[in-house]
């Protein structure tokens, strides 16, 4: 990722990110389909920690709060602040990486509606509540790589969500 | 669109949907950017109506109730349910497709928030209340277009805000 930083993400080649990496190219495909899936490779696990939460909330928690222990999962998975704001510097750079964003966005989304209707949740709450812990998500963690900003994602996590129970009620 | 249906949307080219529609290639590139388009040049004037809804909504308006005017201003645009589902049964086909209206749905959610903002609201309030408006939106679309349904869409926009009312309280 340094390199996208360094030279910009078009410019950068595969063959440069092997060397950089001390990998030979072949290995690199072996890691990454393409050079998009570095920026992309960590999103499968983040949609996995933030899935085995909500299937883990205890069995009596409103399909809310089993949404908000996964998108609190995330606020523990994402450490480094600086790593993800050069992340994120790159992908707004750039149109085709914005909407690979967009498409991971969904596919999160997604993944939680199905983890609470595994739950017994039905529809729309699954998709409803999906869709508006991906919206919390989303949004605290463009305020965790803001500039200036020093909070804690989780305690932005738990903010946003604060806001949002707020602004609907 | 009746091409698309018929023959499956990569299939079809250019020159059959002008033979089609009457016109030469040449009229079809001067309304539409690609083949794409003739699925998404709605978009904008969806936008442009729930954008206007969001902006004249009273002055004592609460942000989500400026939002729920502007969505509801787009269920008295989409009235042509059939039109609508033989739209979405082309787009759920195929990936590209799939992609460009998760595109427009970003695109739509950054308008209102930016309505919002010129309202007074400030962030995160005017980027939570929009993505939330618009997960609503996009249920209340999904539950219309629904084979079965039969209810109007602004009823369904207006349950759908209530389920998430209820959802996140």
């Amino acid at each position: 990722m340094e390199l996208y930083s360094e030279r910009g993400y078009e410019q950068t080649t595969v063959a440069e990110i092997a060397r950089r990496a001390g990998l030979t190219e072949r290995t690199f495909f072996r890691h990454f389909a393409d050079k998009r899936e570095v920026l992309f490779s960590g999103s499968a696990n983040l949609q996995d920690a933030m899935v085995s939460a909500v299937a883990n909330a205890p069995e009596s928690a409103a399909p809310i709060d089993a949404v908000a222990a996964g998108i609190e999962a995330a606020g523990g998975f994402l450490q480094d602040r600086d790593y993800s704001r050069r992340r994120q510097a790159i992908i707004a750079a750039n149109t085709v990486l914005q909407e690979r964003e967009l498409i991971k966005m969904a596919s999160l989304a997604s993944a939680i509606a199905r983890a609470l209707r595994k739950r017994g949740v039905s529809d729309p709450a699954a998709s409803l509540t999906a869709e508006a812990g991906t919206a919390v998500f989303r949004i605290a963690f463009e305020r965790w790589i803001d500039e200036g900003n020093e909070k804690d994602l989780r305690v932005l996590i738990r903010e946003s969500f604060e806001e949002l129970r707020s602004l609907v009620a």
